[in-house]
C-alpha cells in the first residue's frame, strides 16, 4: 500500500538531511515509509525515471547524481544505501567517501556480507565519517508493518541514524536494535537469513509430504490456513504460505529452481570457521543448490556406477 | 489461566454425553476450555486424585473407571482419548469398545501414528462406532489460545464431534479442520510436528551461531525479541524462544539433550516410503539424535580412524 501521491509531508523540513540511494523496491518504500511522518528525503537512482517518479509520488528531492544529493544536502548528512551488496556498493561508498564531509554518516542497508562491512567501517571512520551496517528485513511488506532494523556501528553513528529507525521500525521502541560494534548488524541479519532459509524448507519439505500423499487427498490451503490458528508452527511464513496455496496449490507453472542471494552461503560458511554444526541451515542451502541443477553432475554420475556394479539400466537425454 | 474454581458453568446440561480420558496437561486444559462454554464432561485418569481435583475445579463429572463413565453417559456418547499414543490408548479403546453402544463416537486425541488411526477407525466402525483421529496442536498454550485440531474420520463421526471442536479452537469457525477420513488427522498432526522439528531447529542453529561470535557479545534476548517485529521469522516459536532467553540466556544449567517423541521418525519414514525428500526435516530429527548420545559411537570410531591412519592422539575417558 504505497503512500497515495495526494498525502504529501504536511510539514516541509527547513533543512533535508537525509538522502537515499537506490530506490529498488525495498528503498523506494523506505522513502515513502518516512514520508508518511514528514520526513523528506532526498533520492537517487541510477535510473532518473524512478527517481523523478518517486520523487513526485511523496515530494521527495529528486537528485541527479551523488554529487547532486551531498550538494543538496545540510551537514551533518545521513547518506543511506540500499543497492546490492557487493561492487555496487563497494563503488558507491568510495564515491561518497569522496564527495562527503567528516561527520557525515554513512550507511549500508544492503544485505552485505558482515566482514565487507568491519572493514569499511574502519575505512569509514579513519576518514572522519561515521557508519553504520544496517539489516533490514521485511520485504516488500516492510511499507506497511515497518522494517525489522539490525544495526551495528559506534554510538555516534546510532545517535545520527536512530530519529530515521524509530520510523522505519514497526514503533519507535520495538523492531530495531541496535547489536553491537560495526558489523553486528549485518552479522546478525546473515544468521537471520539463515533461519529463515531453514524454516522456509521445514515448511516446504513438509507440505510437500501431504501433497505426496495420494490416499488422504488433504487440501494443503485448508491445512496452512488451520495450521495460523493455534498451532505451534504458526508464522508469517506460513501466512505468507497459506496465501500462495490459497491462490493455486498445483503450482504447475512454477519452476521448480529457488535461488539463493549469499546470506544462506555466508552462514555456512561462518558455521565452518566458528565450528558450530548448522545442519538444518545448511541442508536448507544444500537443497536450494539441488534445485538449481547443480547436483545434476553427482546424479548422472551415481546412475553410472549404478550401471557399473549392477548393470542397472541408465537415461540419456 | 485455569478458570477459577468460582468460574463453574452457569447452565448444569440435563444429558450429559461427553467423556474425556486422561486428564495430563492437554487433557485437563481441554476440560476447562469446554467448562468455560458450559460444557460438563465426565472425566476419569487413571490417577483417581487427578479426576478428582479436576471435577471439583470445573464442576466435571468425576468417573471412577471407563465403565463408570459410560454408564454415566447419556447415548450418543462421544469419548475423547487423551492418552499417551501406543499401547494405553490401543488397550483403552479396546475397553471401550467393549463397553460402549453403536452410534457412540470414540475419539483418539494422541499423537497416534496414522497408520494405527486408519486401522483402529476400520475396527471400530465394523462394531458400529464412529471414529475420529484427532491431532491437536497448541500445548499448555491452548488453553487460553484455542487449540489447533487436525481431524479425520466420517462425516458421521464429524456431526458428533464438531460441537466441541468448536469450543475447543481458537473460534468455531477457524483453528479445527476436517482434513479427510480417518488417518488424515494425524496424518496431518504428524507432517505439522515434522515442520515443528525443522524450525525449532533452524532456530536453535542459529541463535547457537550467534551466541559463538564472541566478537559482536550480540544479546540473544534482544536480537529474539527484535526478530519478533517486522521479520521474516517471526513465529510462535521466535515468541517462545524469545521468553527463554530473556529469562536467562546462559541455559548453562539446561542439559543437552532433546528428546523425540516418535512424530519426527515417523514423518522421516513417510519420506521413506513416498519417497519425498525431507532433509531440512530428518536433519533436524538426526540432531536430537545426536544430542541424546546416539552417535557417540560413530565418534569413537572416528577418532580411532584417525589415529590409524594419522597417528592422530586418541582421547580416553
Amino acid at each position: 500500500m504505497p503512500a497515495p501521491a495526494t498525502e504529501a509531508p504536511s510539514i516541509s523540513l527547513p533543512s533535508l538531511s537525509f538522502g537515499l540511494i537506490g530506490l529498488g523496491k525495498m528503498g523506494a518504500n523506505m522513502v515513502r515509509r518516512l514520508a508518511r511522518q514528514d520526513i523528506r528525503a532526498a533520492v537517487f537512482d541510477q535510473d532518473a525515471a524512478v527517481t523523478s517518479a518517486l520523487s513526485m509520488e511523496v515530494n521527495a528531492l529528486a537528485c541527479t547524481s551523488l554529487a547532486d544529493m551531498v550538494s543538496q544536502l545540510a551537514t551533518p548528512r545521513v547518506l543511506w544505501m540500499m543497492l546490492p551488496s557487493g561492487e555496487v556498493t563497494e563503488s558507491t561508498l568510495a564515491q561518497l567517501q569522496a564527495l562527503a564531509s567528516p561527520g557525515d554518516t554513512l550507511v549500508d542497508g544492503a544485505n552485505s556480507n558482515y566482514k565487507d562491512s568491519v572493514r569499511r567501517a574502519a575505512q569509514a571512520q579513519e576518514l572522519g565519517f561515521h557508519y553504520m551496517d544496517a539489516g533490514v528485513s521485511g520485504g516488500i511488506h516492510g511499507l506497511a508493518n515497518g522494517y525489522c532494523l539490525m544495526v551495528g556501528g559506534s554510538p555516534a553513528a546510532l545517535q545520527a541514524v536512530q530519529p530515521y529507525l524509530e520510523i522505519l521500525a514497526p514503533a519507535a521502541d520495538t523492531g530495531w536494535l541496535h547489536a553491537g560494534p560495526a558489523g553486528a548488524g549485518h552479522f546478525t541479519k546473515m544468521i537471520h537469513n539463515g533461519i529463515e532459509y531453514g524454516m522456509m524448507a521445514a515448511l516446504a519439505e513438509g507440505l510437500s509430504l501431504l501433497k505426496a500423499k495420494k490416499d488422504f487427498d488433504i487440501d494443503l490451503a485448508d491445512v496452512t490456513e488451520l495450521w495460523r490458528h493455534g498451532s505451534v508452527v504458526r508464522s508469517w511464513l506460513l501466512d505468507l504460505t497459506a496465501q500462495t496455496l490459497q491462490a493455486d496449490q498445483s503450482l504447475e507453472h512454477i519452476k521448480a529452481h529457488v535461488p539463493d542471494s549469499g546470506e544462506g552461503r555466508w552462514t555456512a560458511n561462518e558455521s565452518i570457521e566458528l565450528g558450530v554444526p548448522t545442519p538444518v541451515m545448511t541442508m536448507a542451502l544444500m537443497s536450494r543448490f539441488a534445485s538449481q541443477g547443480a547436483d545434476d553432475y553427482a546424479s548422472k554420475l551415481l546412475s553410472k556406477m549404478r550401471q557399473g556394479f549392477g548393470g542397472h539400466a541408465v537415461g540419456t537425454t
